[in-house]
């Protein structure tokens, strides 16, 4: 009898389009960075970061210049806990300043010539009228998570709608941008990303937890023991991220993974930012560890768990500039070293065209 | 009897106009970014520019829109002695290569919308050609400096001769430039740097000196032993900057120090570059402290001596890219981050014209 096989989901669908870089276009952009004049990898990370692009768009001009900050927002019952210093309003207040262009992201993406789609999936606002001038776009998977101290803080159902609604993104905004950049807004958000990352690290909570938004000693004590029964209640299975991103995560960091995912099953870059948004690609990459080729890591935070985060990505962040703000600010920040990158690999002069004579053969001074 | 004051001489004048940054400025500056829509001092580096940056040009809307890498080329007669992979004509082919467009620093320089001015203040060469069409600018004080090995790479009157190089270019510029950058071509002058930096700092040259381009382990050795021999043989008093740019600096090297001094006095800022640069700098603190103000520390190369230059002008770099090439290039891809602070601080809204509720009142959370 024939087996009847279950089509596969959207999720997996996505998973499935995810391939490793291209090592023959990463092989043919080291060579030609080899040729230009300069030492030999003289611009270090930059020229690493120039491989990567070649590598994942498979090209020697990787196109570069629509670059789109896709702010994810939602909000969550932890805030009720006191973990944070700001009321749970300015999830939204917050919002209607990034569609105006006075937050900090909206500053930083216009100085770096990027767009910004500001996404809600799980805000506590709707947003009525920003919705509907297309402003905000609406994929709202719930009004805010539930209290994670009491129990989980959404059905595994709603984390996979989380999932999919930021690569829905990713797939409608793909035909209009070369490079992705993760931002987030909600309310009490390195709470569950602290969660995320000490369950799937494995390491001390203590170790992990920072002030977030600027909480005091007590407050931090405070934070971390909530993180600490949040996880204890919740147990997620570290193998498995969507039960991680049921149990303690939130419906944006849900939507970044997903956005992440996304923008590597379109062969796009993305940058992704601060401690939220790396809790998000570690989602992602614990569902599909090829993920990790497309993403550039922008800016590491004054957040002490992000180094762990990176580590655990294996990926290095571009920029050490002592931030701690989010929305995407650290991925506006680096996309000119990105810019930087493809200008190198595609303007500057090779030691042959510019009759500038190479390095002498090594010999021993002494000899 | 009246005693005949002798007329101040073109470097003093320059210090004299040499004031610290102005600290009500500051004051204005971190009071307003106090209450713009985000976490107190999120964006950590950013906002400490920003504040230099009202300091240094005594205004709350910094102009920075006119840059200018400003790139002094000389030659060094130490380069006879094998402490370079490269020969001595490339700083010849590198003039020509940059003025048309192909290294790394018109790379850019032109990414991040600045102008570049080579400047010849001691190559071997002359660029006539380039010197008439106006692509160089012609301030040469010697053909490349003297072998150090065998005695000083300068005369004093020299060095003098090239820090006021430097400062005549700053002030021919500065009313066209907003933010001055110092670039420098120049083979063999780590080797230089690195003396430079010993002398002043007082540490070991071996824990100093780097692999410049890209020398050998064997190499490294040499270039170590030589450095120490060109600092024993010219024993420069290292509380006296002239002499020891005199007697183990370069051309570049003094018109590097002036040009930062320049700056300081038409109250610019100047964007430093790599090692070279630095070395350069630590020329112009030792002769004037309060140029310390004006300095923007761009990148921390790999040169192993760059860390202890730093913490010698008590400045942190704003980039760490693992790069060594040098030429500006670090200053360069430090530019979009000077934008950035001055969008923050002239651009975002506060909460008060955002309607963004502010931090709760700290409490203990247990209370």
């Amino acid at each position: 009898m024939p087996s009847v096989s279950t089509p596969p989901s959207f999720l997996e669908n996505t998973f499935r389009k995810i391939y490793p870089q291209d090592n023959e276009w990463r092989t043919r952009a080291q060579e030609h960075l080899g040729t230009l004049t300069m030492p030999y990898w003289a611009l270090g990370d930059v020229l690493d970061l120039a491989v990567d692009l070649a590598g994942i768009t498979r090209s020697l001009h990787p196109p570069v210049a629509r670059k789109k900050v896709v702010v994810m927002v939602g909000d969550h019952g932890i805030a009720a806990e006191n973990v944070t210093l700001y009321p749970a309003e300015v999830t939204t207040q917050m919002v209607y300043n990034i569609v105006r262009g006075g937050a900090g992201i909206s500053v930083l993406a216009r100085q770096a010539g990027a767009d910004i789609c500001v996404v809600d999936v799980g805000a506590k606002d709707d947003f009525a009228d920003l919705v509907q001038r297309g402003a905000v776009l609406a994929k709202k998977i719930g009004r805010g998570t539930a209290n994670m101290l009491h129990g989980p803080a959404m059905s595994r159902t709603h984390a996979v709608m989380a999932v999919e609604a930021g690569i829905e993104v990713a797939n409608a905004l793909a035909p209009e941008v070369d490079v992705f950049a993760t931002g987030e807004m909600g309310v009490a958000n390195t709470t569950p990303s602290t969660a995320i990352s000490a369950v799937i690290t494995g390491r001390p909570v203590a170790e992990l937890t920072g002030r977030g938004a600027g909480i005091d000693d007590a407050q931090l004590q405070h934070k971390i023991q909530v993180i600490e029964q949040i996880v204890a209640r919740n147990q997620p299975d570290a193998t498995d991220a969507l039960d991680v991103l049921a149990k303690v995560g939130g419906f944006e960091i849900g939507a970044i993974a997903g956005l992440i995912l996304g923008a590597a099953a379109n062969r796009k870059p993305v940058l992704v930012d601060g401690f939220i948004s790396t809790a998000g690609a570690l989602i992602a990459y614990t569902l599909e560890p090829f993920v990790r080729d497309y993403i550039i890591c922008a800016h590491a935070s004054v957040e002490p768990g992000h180094a762990a985060l990176f580590e655990r990505l294996k990926r290095k962040p571009l920029l050490q500039l002592n931030m701690r703000l989010g929305e995407g600010t650290g991925s506006a920040l680096a996309m000119p070293i990105v810019d930087a990158a493809v200008a190198i690999l595609t303007q500057m002069a090779t030691f042959t065209e510019a009759q500038v004579s190479t390095a002498k053969q090594a010999q021993s001074p002494l000899a």
